[in-house]
């Protein structure tokens, strides 16, 4: 028996996220079915970022076990014969037995991404959120720059469960601007449910003047979601790396080449 | 009467191209079809550029005749709320009544997008052609520098009806690399039948060490198809501009911004 970590790029257009649910087709689903198939035993994999419908990923992770003797590293290649090729596995390794995806310190990188013209660039739609109003980079950064650092997120997510602790670090928020894209990356040591898409909604109204960059300060000390701007479209998302860095050897560094 | 020119954007994922053919749905007929709705008139464009079946447009030009009463810069609009999100209208104005988008001199940016990296990211699929053969981005440049100028390009077309003269002007090419991504962009007087495509798929031989970059001298003397390399994928083209220079108060510029 070994454990298998896998490095999963996925363009969301046509799945309903990551997670098995019955109302339609599934990031995890597709992977468990073709890595049976591959296998011949049955496959489950357990997900580092339970992504949501319509979110992209360049670099989420998957970890399954199995007793097939295929090397982990041949895995990724056998993988992307079968796989659409709206999915690919980037990498594959052999990890520890007791590496749990979701249960180490990680540090999560995402992009939003926002196409800011006066018209839609048809080529660009399926990857960044279009808006016409235009947006002022700069308050965005100012009021982004509230964020970065350890704070209570309750304002800025969803509830889904009961989360016990809704406080989290947010190590970077960088925002560029080129050609019409704007890209809002985010680096920290983890994210509540719809957390990013929320960041991004809110630092647009900030963008546009609806709210004023020091209005981030009032809105995350409210602890109440109503105070935040809306949940922004999930085609702008995507997850970019997942690193570990208490695993080295492990270490889900997507830009490494080989 | 008044001639209206518009500028279409689209992905050509979905189409079999421009013109209009029995097989399937082209740019062209979604076009005719949405603007004859419009404005209650039967319409029939006239496109700049034919487009091959799943290539992209941002800037394509065409042209029709209408008696409607619509201001020209209004239709835009209108249209992009009829058409699906593949195609968008990025502008439109009146021109004078002889203007003529295949009769005038133009000048054409052509762009073809390589995606170089071991696995394939599945966001760039659409747009971009992935192959996993390390290209030499020097070896592309000193290729290309050979092609720049006015040659008879026959060597690099394909036949499709009999063109009188095979002679055409490059203005420029430059190859750029950034994040595994090589764009190639071209710009010229005009390009023959699958040209922007066949200097792709030769450029990339020399990238790859196939052929050597003082082999195209050869190839454009041969005047024959077979003298150079395949023809490179649909996905990867990408029509940037079409400009008019002659014509300045018409001009094509999509990237002025208003």
């Amino acid at each position: 028996m070994k454990r298998v970590k896998l490095i999963v790029s996925y363009d969301g257009t046509n799945y309903c996220g990551w997670q098995i649910q019955p109302n339609g087709v599934t990031i995890e689903e597709m992977l468990n079915r073709h890595l049976s198939d591959l296998l011949q035993e049955p496959i489950k994999v357990i997900g580092a970022s339970r992504t949501d419908s319509g979110v992209h990923a360049l670099g989420n992770v998957a970890v399954f076990d199995t007793n097939a003797r295929m090397p982990a590293d041949k895995i990724s290649y056998a993988m992307n014969t079968r796989l659409p090729s709206d999915i690919r596995i980037i990498d594959s390794a052999e990890v520890a037995t007791d590496f749990h995806p979701r249960k180490c310190h990680t540090v999560k990188t995402y992009e939003y991404c926002i196409y800011n013209r006066r018209f839609p660039d048809p080529t660009k739609r399926l990857y960044s959120y279009f808006t016409y109003y235009k947006l002022d980079v700069e308050a965005m950064r100012k009021a982004a720059s509230y964020l970065v650092g350890t704070h209570d997120f309750k304002s800025l997510s969803t509830w889904k469960e009961e989360v016990p602790d809704t406080v989290r670090t947010i190590y970077s928020i960088d925002i560029t601007k080129e050609d019409h894209l704007i890209r809002i990356r985010i680096r920290g040591n983890g994210f509540l449910y719809n957390m990013v898409r929320i960041i991004a909604g809110t630092l647009m109204q900030a963008g546009q003047g609806v709210i004023q960059p020091q209005d981030m300060k009032r809105i995350l000390e409210a602890k109440d979601r109503g105070a935040a701007g809306p949940t922004a479209r999930p085609e702008g998302l995507t997850l970019v790396s997942i690193e570990y860095p208490d695993e080295k050897q492990q270490e889900a560094l997507i830009f490494q080449e080989k």
